[in-house]
This record gives structure tokens, C-alpha cells and sequence, in this order.
């Protein structure tokens, strides 16, 4: 009926070649004089989605989470993932060959002390490692006497025989009716924020993407170039980035503000920098750790921080709010097209996970805007959607019969990036389901009516998303919400709304709210929504107050909402927020849509 | 009417001294060849409240706040104190000799940079400064090219002529009926968390205390005997104090678990120790610069981390808990003479913020079993009151007339500290004083009434005090709770509730919770009870779950509670608080107070 083009439910681990690749592995370090190679799961610039030829663990393992880490030695190997994956690790493992462990902070380097004797060799890729990893890691390595030893190229490389060549995906403009400032000022914003004489290397492709106002397509769901950027005062900022990827057009119009430089240059250029004894600031979270070696023995000072394009980045200016705002629209419509379908065909209890995701990803396209999906998107029906992060494959496709099925989904659109997550009720629901949606709901409004002062972090407000839960002796083990880019990543840092979210929130920051339960075994719930920070004037304020202001715009189901639960305020949010979605998005679907969604939206009494 | 002897109501500010005593320390500095000399209010183990023989600030600059740096360079100096002093330190010093500078952490640094050509010599007394301190000031003064000298013996203690003695209060036992644990198992468990092999560097007297169940005199309002103790599995533990200190009965006690050392053997141990190589775990909070310096110098291993004392002396067991109680029960009745008292007498108008607080000192030590006040009241009407830290004195001492006057205070019992605030109306409030108290409590009640997963940390709290404030604009600058000690001081942590709260509550911490909102000029309200982590089982749980017991027990004045605002669960709070109160209280307080107390704690209804 549907059919998806950006993304695939086949279930691509395959770890029938393990045991050869592992041996072939195990020559090649051999060869190199190597106990030992690590293997994580990351390119050289820590991305979230990396292109088919930095796939080195799951070509290796099998593996195919979104963050892990094998290790190989010479008579053994371990993979290590953190809990989202300690369940589906055993799945896609050859379990003969590696043995899964939790990928903690001190995981790898407490396994490496015990099987790796004194006076060892262990190799890296420094490409993939931040320097951060390699000194912590080289700490303990110390202490057991193991020599840690960066190792060029890739032993994985020289023996994937097929491997798929690097990304060349073409760049293009990111005009100003998008991106609302022009490279120019952004490149003066940034210089004003470096010490005098001191030079950027910026790592996060993210970043070098808003500098530039440039978009790629060198991975899935994310429009990244894969390319670095170096900034200082005394010369041209150079981006360097594989010619191949910029036709004329876009080098003309890039070549008037920066010197375009093949990636090849980077190494270099850096060691003559390094030379003159300058400063350059590294990327703690992304830079990788030949870039700093390479400055460091040329007599360079690195300093390590946070890039400060991150919080330039995060805090959106007018135009993109406004791109935010049209996206959410159209986004919005492209739900209620897909609820009412849902509406309409799940009581035949034949609806399948991935028959649904292809549906939502069809409406979304039929918008003729969708440029990709932001992430492959969770559907899960039943005891799937107790898995936060659980990903729909051929394999595990649950038909939705009664019960709940959650969907958290988003879309790519130039004017700005969505992510939704709805909770829907699939037949009668349970009044505990009920009563846990409630509470949810009544945590994501706790969130959404927030009044707070400037300067504070997200890690404040996590608790009050909790509270109702908390009040019944549950909880729920992900963060209440994280960043969300301007056609970019969907997971946008340093704004996160949780334990770890230690950033200030700032105007123009978007955030997700999305608080959730999970009956392990049985069902989920998560309610979505992206919001935006924003001013807050009133009567008698005696500080700079903030909000959110909610942008997402799609029903939440009121089968499952108990307004027993909802206090007056919170009934009021509901109802006006009903009345929002209504009123914006009717307009813009087909007539059977618009009666599904009156009623949907209907207003709920008081209590 | 009242006397106070714990506390002192005298301005001890004294800055006539000042331009003689500066000169001479600038011939010391001269004669040691320095350019400068840092001097903090500080003792050597960075106790609160220290000895007169520490108060080397307060005799140079007058300066008597609790915290703050001096910095004497040759022909400028300045002091450097935090924002609550800013205002304060102005009438206390000198400002012909000191520029009032403010106490941030890089404020000194910056400060010196400018004001030190390259090549300078600044010195500081090792004793004073933690190495994080130390390190941190160096590597500003290496960017600056200016040499950190380490300096003994401190060159104000060769110009105070009058200098009084290091303190000799004599050791007493804590018993068992009030320390509920013996030393053999609190060492066990000390040793038990230490990594084999390494030694431990106790500096805190705290901690000191609390691990030899003794108690001291050396310092006011904090039953501390001022030592160090050395804790390996090698040897018997030692202690080192000073042996005036500690009377035969006391040692004979002491020798039979460890080995009492006189003081000023301790850099010899540690050298001796640092020759063999060892590690030893130094506390980062509290251990001198100087300790670490001759450790490593010996060739020692420093491991600067928190003191693990901490955390077990944090977490009260049965009879510490029993105490509290017990203390609570009896510093409550004080409390209720107390409240009783004023409400007879302040109507009159003629009552004084110094008289107020002798009548409270009174009323505690009516109950025989005071040995302290736990810190000197603050006693505050009117405009005082929007003073957070307000310390009256006899300049200060305001008449509390008709408004609102706001009392802070807390007794040192051997089975208990306690720290209560109460904020009260004298003549009739306004609406917004009633609208902002209500509000205050209802953050209050927020924190009595959480409930709240195991592994939650006071700064996941600390929102919900803030809440009904950010609602309306408003907000308040200090944390909501702070650690309480089991006799012991009356702020410890590592418990709290407050932005930087991140350690975990758990089971036995007792905590203040004390919202507050200050009308700048103009008024001030807090409302203060202690409480202690308990755990909470109840149907349906499907975490471990812990939440608070209040265990203050005093009146909260209805007259500034506006019960529009407050919704039926805070009000069965609070009809519920003031039943146990009216019942606990009651049966302790003479018939006068006792017919007070049952106004005072009347039902109120429910809207």
C-alpha cells in the first residue's frame, strides 16, 4: 500500500562473516605487531549516522546500535554497548566470537587490565577516538603497563576487501530565507568569541554546516557535508572538504568568504600552525585525536572545549523559527493524515509496525517537501513499545492488535527538522494504561506550562515531568528531552532537558518534551512534542522569565487521557492546545481528515 | 530581660587598626622579599567558623564576614569578598587602604594579573589553601610569569603581637546512646572503602569527630576538636592532637583504638610514609596545601578525592535519628515559649531584633540541655529580614514594629543540631506579604512532600521549592537545603538541595528545606524546618522509592498564609503538620504557651 524510500526495515545484522573477518583481523594485527585493535562505533567526526564506509563494527560484528565498541585480541574479543543494546547485541552477535559487556565509563578499560598482560600493544584508529578517550584510556593503559598505539591506515580497511568508498554527496546553499544570517556576520560572531590570536578547528560538521550555510548529503537522516573548518583572525577561514562534493555554483559563492582546501591539506596546514607555536581550540566532543597529536608535536597548544558554534547553533535566530514554525505545519498535517488512516484501518487488528511507518512516512512525502526522515522511525505496537529505542525490522514486525502502539517519527524539511512521538490506542485501553498516559501527559504539560528564570538549566526542569509519576513510585530511564537542530540533527546538544542537561536554556533554543512509561513486557508510552524557548513578560515579574512555546501540532489520543487525573490548569492546556491543532491544521488536510480531527481535538470537561 | 552567652551582638568590625598593621606586614613582605601575600578567612582545615588565633583577616581588614581574601601587595591591596558581603564589607573596612573586589573564581586570579608585573613574588601560608586552590592560583600566576611562594611561618603571625593561643578545648566522648555506632566498626567501614593499600588523610574534624565518637570546644557554635587522623590497614590508626586537649580519662579511652599523636608529628609521618611510596588519599575539600606538598615531595602518591567520611557521617543511623528527634521535640518547645512570648510582647512595638534573639538563646538554654547555639541568630525586622544572612548587631539592631519579622536560629544539644526559621507577622500583613509567604510555603510543602526514586540528587529537588515563585516572575538566590550534622555542624554535606546538590539523597541524610523570598529593602520571609531521608513503601511500587520526615516542630504563622492559595493536598499538609506539632508540643510547654500553641496550630479549612 505504502512504501518508504528513506528508510528499511531489513535487518542488516549479519554475523555469518564474523568468524572470517575476525581471524583476518587477528592476521593483520598479528602482522603489525598488535595484541590487540579497537573497534568503535564512529567516523572521524563522532556523527550519530555514519556513511556505509566508516561501518567498521557491524561489517566486523554485526552490530548494528547506534553507539558500541569491540575490542579484539588476539585469542578473544568483546563488544561493548550500553543498556539500550544489551538485549539486541545477543541477536546480532556471534556469540562464539564475542562476548557482549556494558559499555560504561570504565568498562573497556577494567576488561582490557584483565586480559591484556604487561608489556602488550594495543592498537587505535586516531581518526576515531577523541583525544579525551585516548587519554583516559592511555591513563589506565599505564597502570596495566600496556602500550596504547595509534595505528594508520585501519587494519579493518586493509582487509575489507569491498569496502564502500567515502561519501561525495553533493553540497548545497542553505539560502538566507532558511538560515536567516549570513556566513559573513556568523563568521564575525564566532571570531569575537575566540581569545585574540587563537584559532578554531571546527570538527562537528553540524557546525561547519551553520557556519557556511551549507547542507550535505554524506549520511542518512541528517543533511551533513563531511567536512572540517579552520577559523582564525589572521587568515581566510578555510573549509576543507572533498572537492568532488561542491559543484562550481556553490564553490563560486563559498570561494568569496573562505579558501576551499581538499581534506588532505588538514594535517598539514595544522602542523605548520602548530610550527608558529599558536593556539588552536579542539572540539572536546568531536575533534579527533590525530588532529590534536599532529598540532601538539609540532609545538602547537591545544586547547580542548566546547566549540562555541554550539550554543550559536542551538539558539535559533527569527527566520529559522519561522521555518520551524511553516515545518511543524505541514509536518502536523502529515500526522492527522496519518492518524485518521490509522483511525480508520486499525480496528481490522491487521496493521502491521512497519505497514504503519511506511503510511507516515508516505503522508510526509505526499507534502513534496520531505527532503528525508529525521531517524528511522519507532513504530511499535504492544510489549515493543516498552522498548525506548526499539527499531522495526522485517524480523520483529508486530501486527497492532488491541493495545497501544506508540510511533516516534520526524521529518527533514529545509525549513526546519521534526520528531513527534504519539501514543495511540489500539481497541479498548486498560484503566492502567490510562492512568500511566495521564501521568505522562500530565508531566509533558508540567514541561510545556513551565515559567522559569534565566539562566536555568535543563537538568532543573527534568524533575518536574517526573513528579506525577514519581507520586506512584515510577519513573522513566531517558531524559525528558534533547535538542533538536534547524534542518540538522534531530539531536542537537548542548540544550537537553535532563539529569545531564547542564546548559542554561536560552531564547530560540528548540527542545523536544517527551516524557514517557514503560511496562516492560507489555506496552510504552511517550508523548512528543517539539517546543521553543522563549521570553516571558508579565505583571509584576522581577526577573527575566523564559517559556516554552509548544510547536508541534498533532492530537493527543483522549481515549487514554483520565481527566480525573488533570487538574483545572492542566485540563485548560489541553483543551486550548486541542483547539490550536484544530484550528491550524484543518485547513490544510482533506475533508475525512478534517471530521476525524474535530473530533479528535474535541474539548474535555472540567472536572 | 534576656542574656545571650553563646552569641555576641557586638560589632567586632575594627578598621582603625588597619593602616598600621598593613604597614607592617608590608615590611615583613618587604624583609621575605615578596611582592605580595594572600590572606584568606580560613583556618587550617577550612572550618566555618574558626578560632580567634585564626582571625587573621578580621585583624588586618576588619573584615568579619564568614568568607573572603585579602590581597596585600606593596602599594595596593584588596579584599575579596562574595555577594553577600558586597554590601557589608564597605562599612567594615578601611577603603582608603582595601578596594572591596568581588570573590569569584577567577576574581583574584584576574585581579593579580593586572595588578603583578611578570617576575613578582606573591606568597601564601600553605596551611591555608587546599592544592586544588593552590594549583589553580599557579597555573594563572604561570600565564603571568608571577612565582607562588609557599610561606612559613605567616607573616601576620610575626606582626600580631597580641596574637591569642591556638584554641585547647577539651575532648569529650560522644557515647554510644548518642553516636549509635563504635569507633572498631566506623573504622572497619572506612577501610573497607578504601582501595588496599592506600592510606587516608582525615583533615576534616568533622570527620575526625565523627569516626572517634569525641566532640571538642576549640571553635564557637560547632562542637569540633581540632586534629587530623591518619588511617592505613598497615598500622593503628592515628590521631593527631593536641595532647592538652585530651584528658587521661578521654586518652585511656582513645589509646585503646589508636595511636595519639602530638600535631606537630604529622608532616614527619606523612614525609616518612611518601619515602615508601605510598598512596594516600587526601580529602579536596579541606586537606592544606602544605600536607601534600611534603607527602609528594617525599615521593608520596597523591589521590585527591572527597573524604569517604563524608558520606557515612551524612547518613544518620537509629540513635543519631532518635537524637534528632529528641532534640526536635525539645528545641520545638523552646521554640513554641519562644513564639508565645513574642506574640505577648511584640504588639507593644518596643521589642529589638537583639532582644528578640536573647529571648530565643533564653528559652533553649531554659531547657538545660543547650551546650551552643548551632550558629548566631539572625534576628531580622523589616528591611533586615530581605537580608538572607543578616547578623544584628548593636549598630544594626532594628525595633520590630508592625510588618514582618523573620527569625533564623538553631541549638547544638549532644543528640542533636537543629536550625529552624520562622518568619512572622507583627500587625497586620499586606496581601502581598501574604501572597509571597504563601507561596514560600508552598514550595515548602513541595519538599516535605516529595517522593522521589532512589538515586535522585538534591538538585532534581530543588525546583519544586521554586516553582509557585517562577510561576508569578519571582524566584530566590540560595539554595533550598543544606546537610545538617548529628551534633555536629550545622551545614554538612555532601546532602543538598540547591543547583549544585549532586550527590544522591539517601536514607538518614538530614537536610534543611528552607524557601525564602526577600523584598530588597523592604522585607523578607523564610520558612525553615529540617528533614531526614526516609524510605517509602506503598502499594503499587515499582521503584525504590525515599522522601522526607519533618522533624522541626514549631507554628507556621497562619496570619501570613493566604489559603486561596494553597490546594487541598498542601492544606492537609499543613493541618496535618500543625496537628503533630499542637500534640508533640503541647504536653512540653507551660499552660500560657500551651493555649497560644492551640491557636497558633488551628485548622484551617479547605477551599
Amino acid at each position: 500500500m505504502f512504501e518508504s524510500l528513506f528508510q528499511s526495515f531489513q535487518d542488516l545484522a549479519d554475523p555469518s562473516q564474523s568468524a572470517s573477518r575476525v581471524a583476518a583481523l587477528r592476521a593483520e594485527l598479528a602482522r603489525l605487531r598488535l595484541d590487540g585493535f579497537l573497534v568503535p562505533r564512529a567516523d572521524q567526526y563522532q556523527n550519530e549516522y555514519v556513511a556505509p564506509s566508516e561501518e567498521r563494527l557491524a561489517w566486523l560484528s554485526g552490530f548494528t546500535g547506534s553507539a558500541g565498541l569491540a575490542i579484539v585480541l588476539k585469542t578473544r574479543a568483546a563488544i561493548f554497548v550500553d543498556g539500550r543494546y544489551s538485549l539486541a547485541v545477543k541477536d546480532q552477535v556471534d556469540l562464539a566470537i564475542f562476548k557482549p559487556e556494558a559499555l560504561t565509563e570504565t568498562g573497556p578499560a577494567n576488561w582490557l587490565e584483565k586480559n591484556l598482560n604487561s608489556g602488550a600493544r594495543l592498537g587505535y584508529d586516531p581518526w576515531l577516538h577523541t583525544p579525551r578517550q585516548v587519554e583516559r584510556l592511555g591513563k589506565a593503559m599505564q597502570a596495566a603497563r600496556v602500550e596504547l598505539v595509534s595505528v594508520e591506515p585501519n587494519p579493518i580497511d586493509t582487509i575489507w576487501k569491498d569496502r564502500p568508498p567515502p561519501p561525495l554527496g553533493k553540497v548545497s546553499l542553505h539560502t538566507r530565507k532558511f538560515a536567516g544570517e549570513d556566513t559573513t556576520k556568523k563568521l564575525a560572531r564566532v571570531l569575537a568569541a575566540l581569545p585574540p590570536r587563537d584559532a578554531l578547528l571546527v570538527s562537528d560538521p553540524h557546525a561547519v554546516a551553520w557556519l557556511f550555510n551549507i547542507r550535505g548529503h554524506d549520511v542518512a537522516h541528517t543533511p551533513l557535508p563531511l567536512a572540517y573548518a579552520l577559523i582564525s583572525k589572521d587568515t581566510k577561514p578555510r573549509l576543507y572538504i572533498h572537492p568532488d562534493k561542491v559543484d562550481k555554483a556553490v564553490h563560486d559563492k563559498l570561494a568569496a568568504l573562505v579558501r576551499v582546501r581538499n581534506p588532505e591539506h588538514l594535517v598539514e596546514d595544522l602542523a605548520a600552525l602548530g610550527k608558529e607555536h599558536k593556539k588552536v581550540l579542539f572540539d572536546s566532543a568531536t575533534a579527533p585525536a590525530k588532529l590534536t597529536q599532529v598540532f601538539a608535536e609540532a609545538s602547537g597548544v591545544c586547547e580542548m572545549a566546547s566549540d562555541p558554534i554550539a550554543l550559536m547553533k542551538a539558539r535559533k535566530n527569527a527566520a529559522e523559527l519561522a521555518g520551524a514554525r511553516m515545518a511543524q505545519l505541514r509536518d502536523g498535517a502529515a500526522m492527522a493524515n496519518f492518524l485518521h488512516w490509522f483511525a480508520t484501518h486499525a480496528p481490522n487488528g491487521k496493521l502491521t509496525e512497519i505497514e504503519a511507518a511506511q503510511a507516515l512516512e508516505s503522508f510526509r512525502r505526499d507534502t513534496k517537501k520531505l527532503k528525508d526522515v529525521s531517524f528511522p522511525s519507532i513504530a511499535a505496537a504492544g510489549a515493543n513499545a516498552a522498548i525506548p529505542h526499539y527499531h522495526v525490522t522485517v524480523k520483529s514486525n508486530a501486527t497492532i492488535r488491541k493495545g497501544i502502539f506508540l510511533i516516534d517519527s520526524g521529518g527533514q524539511y529545509e525549513d526546519g527538522t521534526t520528531d513527534i512521538t504519539r501514543t495511540l490506542a489500539a481497541g479498548k485501553p486498560t484503566a492502567e494504561m490510562r492512568d500511566r498516559f495521564t501521568r505522562v501527559l500530565k508531566g509533558h504539560i508540567a514541561i510545556a506550562r513551565a515559567v522559569f528564570p534565566k539562566g536555568t538549566s535543563g537538568s532543573q526542569l527534568d524533575t518536574l515531568a517526573r513528579v506525577p509519576l514519581w507520586n506512584v513510585g515510577l519513573d522513566f530511564d531517558h531524559g525528558t528531552g534533547h535538542g533538536v537542530g534547524s534542518y540538522l540533527s534531530v539531536h542537537e546538544g548542548p540544550q537537553r532537558i535532563s539529569k545531564l542537561g547542564t546548559a542554561a536554556l536560552e531564547p530560540g533554543m528548540i527542545l523536544s518534551n517527551e516524557p514517557g512509561f514503560y511496562h516492560a513486557g507489555h506496552w510504552g508510552i511517550r508523548i512528543e512534542n517539539l517546543v521553543v524557548v522563549e521570553e516571558r513578560e508579565f505583571a509584576g515579574v522581577e526577573r527575566e522569565m523564559l517559556g516554552f512555546e509548544t510547536i508541534t501540532l498533532a492530537p493527543i489520543d483522549l481515549a487514554l487521557v483520565e481527566p480525573k487525573l488533570l487538574d483545572r490548569e492542566e485540563i485548560a492546556w489541553l483543551n486550548a492546545y486541542h483547539a490550536r491543532v484544530r484550528k491550524e491544521i484543518s485547513p490544510l488536510v482533506e475533508p475525512g481528515a478534517r471530521r476525524w480531527l474535530a473530533s479528535a481535538t474535541r474539548r474535555i470537561g472540567v472536572r
